[in-house]
């Protein structure tokens, strides 16, 4: 989109959510009024009501909106002593003596007047198609130590193709969002009273989960990669020496005390293997050093933030820490990008992004080493031919870094593998190897995740396949069904020969329907249905249907578990 | 040993022990006296001396101890007025106080007196066989504020013949010692610093770590447990209602604090897998359910205790909660002791000691619900012929328990698997399941390890083995020396040959003499050293040398290749 028309169109949606005010204030007398902006794809609103909305409320708000638009009314700017203006409201009272300005602007439509720099349409009848999508609650000024308010969330677009379309994504998204997922296929849980944001492992989840961490470990012990293992907590003094209790504090959760002495869950797993690798003398032969960690950390996160798998505050690095010498450096990224690349396509990930993140305000080091460091990154992209974006100030505290952003099946961006270069942590541990010269040098580290973190990644993998995961990622690859009870000894045997070859097969032989087994199957989004009646006992074989509704007919046990094992043999992940 | 003879040897022990303080006075006047018990094996006194003391002090106070009982002095009991006899002993002072009697017993021999109860031998002539074998620091009372002080430790035997075996015996086990094995083949660090009682994983150990959980999770998931993954912190709330913030909080570590909430580390994952059953509705079809998991947990030791990787402060356990209906208890405990006796066996410990651990005095529950679970664990015992021991008092606060303690290769036991049958936490939680009637009724929980902690266990396997590990759990399993610089190039076609197929494999391609090589390796514990040289490579074959010294000759790499893998896949644990 052309940044006029976007620009346009975030007018539209800012002027959208004013008319929503305008219709809340005529329905709901005695609202007060938070703030409404635009945001991506719409705009919303917060409220102070006499009562809590539902989503059924929202019709009448859009019919309401509707008429207001129908009027055509126009948006009026004006000068206005402000204070006395907005007197019976105390949201924008406070926001008004924050400005410190006597007169500040305002825009009127209709009976409706906002606080408001603008800029707005002209006028209301310039709002073409917008839906109100949801209601949630919303602490003022986010923070929860203020009043909870209520959202009410809109979309609008130019047309009402585009919004038709953007409904349609959604419906799409939510089919497949994998807190939704997580539940109906039994993957996960989390649990509120024992505390937000921590991840449950269910059986079928955590079978996935492992099929992806042997898989990970597997390909980096074969890339040359050492794995480790390190505790969960440290002394406070550690992450004063880190600069993590400097610069990343308010990431961190809250230091416990033992035997008098400040300890803390760890926000990351760099320090730890900077404290394997100094129990030796290292020699620049022995360079590059990996250290691979399936560490788990905890980050402090608003609740209000935490969203399903996606955002924790408990979760699985898929972590490494390379030890170099500068002059490693490049073709260590190199490899990295390339595992990268390689993890991605794996789980069928063909699309990404690539953003190269600066140096932020808070940060710990010199410009030049910085320099070195981001010039080293944006080498590595330039000569593997990789398009790329810069993040301004985006990078971590110890140095500039690689995001990669994973698109998954609906086009939708993803948190992914990162890979960031640091001087300031060997600086600051005197982290050093013997040079060829005799002499002690300071090591360079690359911190790195290939996939982000198992939670996230998780995620995202279960909403890119809509939770009907490859054959050799599936939790449950296959389910018998007898057809009627003369069938139970035979799918029985047929279930303990599939698993007898580690097979992940279950045998349903509950004195159902058929039809409702299936459909139950389907549900489950398991690939493939073994189907045993008269005919299928008699000549030792299977009907055989798949997940996509497709029917194989009669197959022999030893040609169906070929046929399953070459797939998972391969990774296959379309294929059934 | 009969009661007799052991009671015998425990008053000669002690009396050595005075003997020991006498030496001591003579040598270091002014030395301020603890307390000087009979110990296994031997004895140990605690001093306030004018100076440290090391270990090449003790020849001088054996010499003075050896003139004592030459003397053949007679032990003198006697009733004093004890506070003004030990007016210028701090310590024994303090210890008179607290007796709260004005005359108190005490023992002379020679010119020393001491606060004691008795009994000892009739003459210091008849303390035979002795020797100290170290000096340590030691809290005053094991209290960490108060002072420390100086306790020298000593064994003691009827006759030289026992001390000498016994010494030979400690040798042994030094060397097997697998803190000492730790560092020597660089397996794992402790790091006082950034906090003790925590395990680093480095690359050797964590390798064999993780064909450990890999057997372990393939072993499982065949005998139907499914794994899950569960955080590392939850509420207090949550472990309020389990009863360990009441009755094990001693264990835990302290609390931190998380929008006002306070959470702790978890030091057990049973609440954690409860709330992961309660998920859903169960149903007595559904049960036995069989949660695994390779749980990180965190309990509170003092770090006087603490001991390599042998007790720590975090330790991941090889744990699993089997919920199940009452009249499955029996099955599922005689399936647990012969999946804890076959993973035993898997590692090589053929011998072993069960206990039977019974109501502690703090503990939650009906002494019903205790009688039926402790009667169920004894059943199971009996029913397999399995001899076992009572433990009274030494079950969990939840339920009693059948411990496991496994006996090294020179006959030292080791905690090993734990058995717990549990009415109370599902009592707690309210874990139920509907029965056949319809109606919901409370399942029990076994709570369970087959090998104890990753951390416990690698010490023990590190000590059983004296860190020459069967080939199958090895790091390293072979190593390629080229003879000369002239053989390198065919030395790393071999050694890419065998990484490719997986074998954990190294080149020492160093400008090293081959005997410094395989010196090198013997060291390493590396089973097997491939020596390739000119014959070698005429014939495209290596020569190789085991472990134990001896020689194979030229083999063909294929051959030596089916070798190592059949080793591999049977999980051989003695032969090369």
């Amino acid at each position: 989109m052309s940044e006029d028309k976007s620009q346009k169109l975030e007018t539209m949606r800012h002027s959208a959510s004013h008319v929503m005010a305008e219709a809340v204030q005529s329905l709901y007398p005695g609202a007060k009024f938070g703030i409404g902006p635009a945001i991506e794809d719409g705009f919303y609103y917060d409220f102070e009501l006499p009562r809590p909305l539902a989503v059924e409320d929202l019709p009448a708000i859009e019919m309401k909106m509707k008429e207001i638009i129908a009027a055509d009314l126009p948006f009026v700017s004006e000068e206005k002593e402000a204070l006395k203006l907005f007197a019976d409201q105390k949201y924008k009272t406070e926001l008004i003596k924050d400005l410190g300005e006597e007169k500040v602007t305002v825009y009127r439509q209709g009976g409706f007047t906002d606080l408001c720099r603008g800029p707005h349409v002209k006028k209301t009848g310039e709002i073409k198609a917008f839906k109100l999508t949801s209601v949630a609650g919303a602490y003022w000024r986010g923070d929860e130590k203020r009043p909870m308010l209520q959202r009410i969330y809109g979309v609008a677009f130019a047309k009402q193709g585009d919004l038709d379309e953007y409904l349609k994504r959604i419906a799409e998204a939510a089919k497949r969002d994998h807190r939704k997922l997580g539940k109906e296929l039994d993957l996960f849980s989390l649990h509120e009273d024992a505390g937000p944001g921590l991840v449950y492992w269910h059986p079928k989840g955590a079978t996935v989960r492992q099929l992806i961490e042997d898989f990970w470990k597997a390909e980096h012990r074969r890339r040359g990669y050492d794995i480790v293992y390190s505790p969960h907590i440290a002394k406070v003094h550690l992450w004063e020496t880190s600069g993590h209790w400097n610069f990343y504090r308010e990431n961190m959760y809250s230091p416990m005390e033992i035997d008098d002495i400040q300890y803390v869950l760890k926000p990351m797993n760099c320090p730890f293997h900077i404290l394997m690798y100094k129990t030796q003398l290292r020699s620049y032969r022995n360079l590059p050093m990996r250290y691979a960690e399936l560490g788990t950390v905890y980050r402090y996160e608003r609740s209000g933030v935490l969203h399903g798998l996606a955002r924790v505050r408990g979760f699985t690095q898929d972590d490494a820490h390379i030890f170099c010498r500068p002059d490693q450096i490049e073709a260590e990224i190199k490899d990295v990008v390339e595992l990268a690349q390689f993890m991605m396509k794996s789980f069928g990930f063909e699309e990404y992004e690539m953003m190269l993140s600066t140096r932020p305000e808070k940060a710990v080091g010199s410009t030049e080493s910085w320099d070195m460091a981001t010039g080293a990154l944006r080498n590595v992209l330039e000569k593997l031919k990789i398009k790329f974006q810069v993040d301004p100030g985006e990078g971590v505290f110890y140095g500039p870094k690689i995001d990669v952003k994973l698109k998954d099946a609906i086009g939708r961006l993803w948190q992914g593998p990162t890979i960031q270069v640091d001087f300031q942590m060997p600086e600051r541990f005197d982290v050093n190897y013997v040079g060829e010269d005799g002499q002690e040098h300071q090591s360079v580290m690359i911190h790195r995740t290939v996939l982000g973190s198992m939670e996230r990644f998780f995620a995202c993998l279960t909403e890119h396949y809509a939770g009907a995961f490859p054959v050799w990622l599936a939790p449950i690859q296959a389910v018998v069904i007898p057809i009627a009870d003369r069938h139970n000894a035979y799918a029985t045997e047929v279930f303990e020969q599939l698993r007898a070859s580690d097979m992940r097969v279950q045998l349903d032989d509950r004195s159902e329907r058929m039809n409702m087994k299936i459909r139950d199957a389907q549900l489950a989004k398991i690939p493939y249905m073994l189907i045993a009646g008269d005919k299928e006992v008699e000549n030792s074989t299977v009907s055989v249907r798949l997940r996509n509704g497709e029917d194989l007919g009669s197959v022999e046990i030893s040609a169906f578990m070929e046929r399953v094992d070459s797939l998972v043999k391969s990774k296959e992940l379309s294929k059934l």
